[in-house]
């Protein structure tokens, strides 16, 4: 099944059950109102849900309206968690390579990982606003999971059956302010404004063979200011898959319902052409796209976004469908209310 | 008034409010059953929590009961936001000095801090569990705020007037999963397991002219197996007072109602006593300890804490009565659900 979150004016929105091709959706009122909710309760309400997703998908749902993506929140609009990894290790490699700094061995076997904002998520098509261009705004699409309940020390194998929906995330970056603030010791804080989701998040199933293992075996793609960008792999090049990264949060601590986990940027390594490296599949953060000129030519050519910029972000079902609705956000200028 | 959240099988607890000697308390049915609904719509609801108070301090509440510590969860059971600030300056030239590395400049006017797990709080007298002895469990003794909605670009006086609720922290830390993770450049994540919260979060007013524009003017009391092990000044030495630090963090996005910041562990100057230097108010963390250690005998000789170690935390009020009721804490060893 597909959930969403409709605005309504309140914190948490309305969920509701849209249909596999995302044209109809449903309110979910007399089963649940919120998608935390659901997520505190998964065994007694998804069932629910999910009748009420066979109803809609059959085209027998006697409230259906017409899906609005514009209307939605992020599935969850804020959580208890948002945990996002660096899963691609292709995209670590370049970003050094491209300051000429090594990859620890060990970036191989722990997974890197940051402990981000999740009060005030944003939802598919609302802006990007940021006090500043000269901040060095950045997209980076990424796919993220929604967990149930895992517990403390569970194995990566525990962990994947604690995933109960995915989704694709865009966990804009201010480039220009990561430098100073990590090179303070305690990670990521001003330099990731809030972050925005897909329309959708969808349970396993509607994924179908393109769910493999903790892995999204399907295409990135990335359009900025609609040009195409990135077409990405984002299956077999994902160095540590979602139950890999849950299980490294739960060593000392337990996860609990709600949580999101992120794969980070998506990404895909060069191959050789005539004797050169090329990136033929583009890219899934512009931060990638100037590593790859800063090695190619020295240094980066690429711009980093500006006001009035737009970037979608998508990937299409097995079968060339639509599945999690696009991501489809434009940047902005930080106005104070009056 | 002082509110707390009583276990009650739930993932969120139920709302009480607690008299002010904390002898007494009221459930808040039928006025919020939750705590981070009266944050979400605090204009309306405190007052009538606040009127529930003022009849349970006068004795009249007519379904009072008497208060118990130990059936509490965190105030805030679960959170959208844990961002954990160093604003103790002193505790950072410590540890620096002890590793002897310098404390950078820009320290003193850009505060250090640190996105923290808010999913999976843990009561006043629930235990530290954890999976090992060899990861350094410390205590770390803290003071945290509880916000309302502070928007984007707020200045730190603005920022001030955000603030709900004040309460207690043990920031647990295991510091030997620290050096590891802090290299990898993303922050903690591993090293930070459940944060434990105060029984009570108190309003501004509780504090009388202890609350000191952003810092509060009272003693942290770390109690380590029965010991005193520190009697430290909260207020004058916070580097950065709590407007501060939530304007750090609102500088690129809007911090949401129920936003959880701390101070990180409270720490005090080393004063001379014949041309040596002394901490008298002893420590709120046993890094802390570790650090003076080592500068003092070039190593540490104080050792973490070993399961079945007790730690309570505790700060009086002006008129030396009880304020947030004490974290009493006991740390045992994790062991697998069958």
């Amino acid at each position: 099944m597909k959930l969403a979150t409709y605005k309504d004016g309140s914190r948490d929105g309305q969920l509701v059950v849209v249909s596999r091709d995302l044209t109809t959706a449903h309110y979910a009122t007399g089963i649940a109102s919120k998608l935390q909710q659901v997520l505190d309760d998964w065994n007694f309400l998804a069932p629910q849900l999910q009748d009420l997703s066979d109803t809609l998908n059959n085209g027998k749902a006697r409230h259906a309206f017409p899906f609005d993506p514009a209307q939605c929140m992020a599935p969850l609009p804020r959580a208890y968690q948002w945990a996002d990894g660096s899963a691609y290790i292709n995209h670590v490699e370049l970003v050094r390579k491209a300051r000429e700094s090594d990859v620890p061995g060990s970036f191989y076997s722990d997974p890197l990982m940051y402990q981000g904002g999740s009060d005030d998520f944003i939802g598919p098509c609302d802006d990007v606003v940021c006090p500043s261009e000269d901040y060095g705004i950045d997209f980076e699409a990424e796919v993220a999971v929604i967990t149930g309940d895992v517990p403390m020390c569970s194995t990566p194998a525990q962990a994947l059956e604690g995933i109960r929906l995915v989704m694709l995330a865009n966990d804009v970056s201010l480039r220009n302010l990561i430098p100073n603030e990590l090179a303070k010791g305690f990670g990521f804080f001003q330099s990731k404004p809030a972050t925005a989701f897909s329309p959708v998040a969808v349970t396993l199933d509607e994924l179908g063979e393109a769910w493999d293992k903790g892995r999204v075996n399907l295409t990135m793609q990335s359009t900025w200011n609609g040009r195409k960008v990135g077409m990405c792999d984002a299956g077999p090049e994902m160095t540590f898959h979602f139950g890999q990264l849950i299980a490294h949060i739960c060593k000392t601590r337990n996860v609990r319902a709600g949580s999101i986990v992120g794969s980070g940027t998506v990404s895909n390594k060069g191959i050789e052409v005539k004797g050169k490296t090329e990136w033929p599949k583009g890219y899934s953060c512009i931060a990638e796209k100037r590593a790859i000129e800063t090695i190619q030519d020295g240094k980066p050519s690429t711009a980093f976004m500006k006001y009035g910029d737009t970037i979608r972000i998508e990937m299409k079902g097995l079968d060339g469908g639509p599945l999690f609705g696009a991501i489809e956000q434009k940047i902005v200028e930080f106005v104070a209310a009056e």
